[in-house]
């Protein structure tokens, strides 16, 4: 058994897009073997959380289209920024400027109190226009302490088959010109793997995160103490096999590959 | 005298938007006393070059937007990042993707050649969509080496008197997307102001650069080996004088006052 195998597995940590499916018109393109290989990790009674960047859309929504695919999700499964950030949110007394997804703003609707204190920054795609992200520039330089939220802080996602650029690169922007570092709410932030972690009730050396982001997934996983495996699907692309300072404790060709693995060795485990 | 006054001054580098005058509508506001100021250095023999990083439009328009204020400028004492990149461009074989402002794009015909090889990145406003970020984006990350050229590297300008997002936040969004650094081509590139230096004669010892970008100006000239004089006109904000790592060594209220200092030290050097 290869070497990450050989100490205990009890539970996984899986990303959605690029893993489960593939982004692309409406619901996307499910990953062959990816539904199977789920019901084959609840069969096997191996916990599973799934930790997500995606911010296009409410938690209700994603769960509705991985239905459609036929993954056995519930809504208290899916770890994602969002309520992450809310909770800071108020923890901190704080009152955001949104530069996220025109889907989600509803979300925010209980901390859109006042005048903005602070940036918060997640997928926006089209929204990321010169005159958004000048509006947010000019809030954060307007601010006596400017404080940036970044949900996840991704090099680029994969959507229609093509790369597109992610949230931290739009992030980098502001933190460039504001001389300010974001706070990252979301993978690969420790607080966000803890908070899915401790939910299952497993420590970070028994658990395996699988994922197509080689930073954020995987990297991010091993930072926290957890073994990260990369698939060769979602936004892979081959240079994240010599990635200069990440190196995945296994490569899968896909959820399929890495799962039979897993449950291999959480039955011998 | 000041203690920066008292080294012999024999020639003057001087940004152009922001210390001749104020972008707005149309050709811009003059800053009172600029004009004058710009003469009495003539007037007085002081070796005069403007160091710019707008690419908005062409030297031929600056030049004129400048004769339209009665500042005595030809298009020969402007330094900008536009010749400097094609000359680069031509030397390495390189044919580039343009990320820059429309008005400029005919400026780079002679290099537009074939399949682009690299990126030239510039002040572009508006075209800093979401859209022509990816598409730059795709194509560094379609390159075996990845290059990216920006036209200056500034974090932010001031146009009717608000701040604006400039070219290097969005090279920064580049650059962390595609793992990458930029090569800037503009202030503050020692190789930018030593173009400048040389046309005029002058070692950087005897120069003094005034601009109110307290990094590209002040501090790119400080590395350099000039003096840097900070003013308090365009995009300089009071935080400009507590700045963690620059410290200019006058900071003046505008160009006339800078200029009157100037022109006393190098009658007496």
């Amino acid at each position: 058994m290869s070497s990450w195998l050989s100490k205990p597995i009890k539970g996984v940590l899986l990303d959605i897009t690029g893993v489960l499916y593939e982004a692309g018109e409406g619901a996307g393109t499910v990953i062959p073997g990816s539904v199977e290989a789920l019901d084959r990790l609840k069969e096997a009674g191996i916990p599973v959380r799934l930790v997500t960047n995606e911010t296009f859309s409410t938690r209700k929504v994603l769960v509705e289209k991985l239905h459609h695919h036929n993954f056995s999700i519930c809504e208290t499964d899916i770890f994602s920024p969002v309520p992450a950030v809310i909770s800071v949110l108020k923890e901190q007394g704080l009152i955001p400027h949104l530069l996220v997804h025109p889907e989600i703003e509803c979300e925010f609707s209980e901390v859109l109190t006042g005048h903005p204190t602070c940036v918060v920054i997640g997928d926006a795609d089209e929204v990321f226009s010169f005159s958004n992200m000048n509006k947010a520039f000019k809030l954060l330089m307007s601010l006596e302490k400017p404080r940036l939220f970044a949900l996840g802080y991704g090099k680029y996602y994969k959507l229609k088959g093509e790369l597109q650029l992610d949230v931290g690169a739009f992030a980098s922007a502001l933190e460039f010109a504001c001389d300010i570092k974001s706070e990252v709410v979301g993978k690969p932030s420790p607080q966000f793997f803890a908070a899915a972690l401790s939910d299952m009730g497993v420590s970070a050396a028994e658990a395996v995160m699988v994922g197509d982001d080689i930073v954020s997934d995987v990297g991010g996983a091993q930072k926290c103490g957890m073994r990260g495996v990369l698939v060769r699907t979602g936004k892979y692309i081959p240079a994240c096999e010599n990635h200069p300072t990440v190196k995945p404790h296994f490569i899968a060709n896909n959820l399929s590959e890495a799962v039979d693995l897993i449950i291999q060795a959480y039955k011998k485990g």
